[in-house]
């Protein structure tokens, strides 16, 4: 189990990680770009260090990346003069995994790195708004590619299993990436064309005026900080990419059919969501008849998870084969399971979860 | 004043409506296609009557038609014999206004007909649902085109400032229809095609499991009843598909300027809905710092409105011309403005809005 743990970046992420870790134990080693955090952060036990340098030299078992997506190139490259790469799994919290790996590749760093992206996280920044139960019945996805090392693999993984008491999936860079532009960044660029939209008709106000609940939840997102989303964009521009061309290609097929008054196409467009709306539904059955369920022994991979409890699941164990391991999970992943602990280094327990 | 009003349906909008006009003292008249809320109806001073027709004898000065739409036809024939044209003026509630106006058309009851919807309802429907604040500070659009009569639009949009207590917008039907399209029903099918490119993909699993706030938001709407949000889209048709090309050419270029890293291109992506942010900014702003005001006179264009107090306005009074007087209402409604009451037959007095 690992004992020691770096985090650089003690904002809302890194700053709620570190302090999970030392509720349960672990030992921190944080440096983050200003000290001003450091005062807080000593009282809740995280060691704090003046420099990249030092915390490299403390050698954490795995040292978690917890800076802006931006400071990437930066970080790594101070790291690889310092970094004890037998003694230090490198992983991060980003929330893309393929631009990140090729600044790692491109760094020197990848034969000691494995990905992460916690879902987890509030509308607020910083370490002043950090909370360890942010974490609280957390999934991760775990990203690793064919050259990944099972050994640091199983570090990170069993060190979210088994210490932070979270659960993961574990995807390839290019799913997890597709993944977020399907659910989060693309959702952000049709948000912000309907703005446009409305803001360059004529007819803006009398919209607004009649605009009640459709609208607000279809443009919630494009209120945000429009050059955050933009960067967000950017980092996964290839998935983003292809995506809208397919969405945009569905509301013309969409369009076409309505013009043609294509009865049978209608149909099929409004039939062809189904099984997320039956998901949808299964999930909100289960909430709502479901008692939650809390396992508080955080040394043995405890799930304190109220979505774990919320949706009709099952437990069972799978063997993970030494070769294309990453395979098996990944397929594991497709089928809607969760990884909750590792019974053994090639045993796995999964929680079946209601899939589409 | 209009003193005696005919419903059409005791649903959720026509029943609400119903008791609200009961509470200011105006005598209902009520029809509803089975008597069920009848008893109940009944407790509340709302007069129910046994036929269609029986309403229409009743010679009520307004008729409000808020039946389903998929009834309008059905209801305007039964209507055609028995309607006294010269003593009644016939409205509806519907969420869409070209339609039902080519159906009153159709059926020769235009020279009596003003349209109408009220920005009004609750995630519920029928009559046990209703209740008279549902139309609290409520807006309504009134629908009129070239050929309406001023008189005949005098009763009904005075009826709403005067004894409703609500504001209006006056627009044409094809503007109501756009908006409705552009905050609503393009909405609905970009919300679908979401649920649908998800429910297609292999990853479907990983991606609801990665899936959090703006997807939640952008897909909600695709969760209700897929067969409501077809007729709601195939009765506004042509402006859905005219808005769906226009998003789909909007998320195409969006994709080559990903794809070519046109900076100049993302930047005036991410700007255009700039006037939009800062309207909801202004908003949301006002609704922080000013308190809620009320006008109970309910017999003098009095404001029960929330959202009024919710927004930097003043009160203008703008003459309206005897000719293309439709032409000067569509003016102020695209300038933000809300009529407040009716000061003289041609003379209006406006709240203006924190405008787009």
């Amino acid at each position: 189990m690992v004992t020691s743990v770096g985090i650089v970046g003690l904002g809302l992420i890194g700053g709620s990680l570190a302090r999970r870790l030392v509720d349960h134990d672990v030992e921190v080693i944080a440096w983050n770009h200003t000290d001003r955090p450091y005062t807080d952060a000593r009282k809740d036990g995280i060691d704090c260090v003046p420099t990249l340098e030092a915390l490299a030299d403390a050698k954490p078992e795995v040292l978690f990346l917890c800076n802006p997506l931006k400071a990437m190139p930066e970080m790594l490259a101070r790291l690889v003069p310092v970094l004890d790469r037998e003694a230090t799994t490198l992983s991060d919290v980003g929330s893309v995994k393929a631009m990140v790996r090729s600044q790692v590749v491109e760094a020197g760093l990848a034969d000691c790195y494995v990905g992460a992206h916690p879902m987890a996280g509030t509308e607020f920044s910083g370490f002043a708004a950090s909370d360890p139960a942010i974490y609280k019945g957390a999934l991760w996805a775990v990203s690793v590619d064919d050259k990944t090392d099972y050994q640091r693999f199983l570090k990170v993984a069993t060190l979210i299993t088994g210490v932070v008491g979270n659960r993961i999936i574990v995807l390839d860079d290019q799913t997890h990436d597709r993944a977020a532009a399907m659910i989060s960044h693309a959702p952000h660029v049709v948000s912000t064309a309907f703005i446009n939209e409305l803001s360059e008709s004529p007819d803006r106000n009398i919209a607004a005026a009649l605009a009640a609940g459709s609208w607000r939840d279809m443009t919630r997102v494009a209120l945000t900080d429009p050059d955050r989303t933009r960067a967000m964009i950017e980092e996964d521009a290839d998935n983003v990419e292809a995506l809208l061309r397919d969405l945009a290609s569905r509301l013309t097929a969409f369009a076409d059919d309505l013009d043609a008054h294509d009865d049978a196409a209608l149909t099929r467009f409004f039939q062809a969501g189904q099984p997320f709306r039956d998901y949808k539904i299964r999930q909100r059955e289960n909430e709502s008849h479901e008692p939650r369920q809390f396992n508080q022994r955080a040394d043995d991979y405890a799930i304190e998870s109220q979505s774990a409890a919320s949706q009709k699941s099952e437990r069972i164990v799978i063997p993970i084969p030494k070769s294309a391991w990453q395979r098996t999970f990944l397929d594991s992943a497709r089928r809607g399971e969760h990884v909750i602990r590792f019974i053994q280094p090639w045993q796995v327990e999964v929680e079946t979860r209601s899939a589409i």
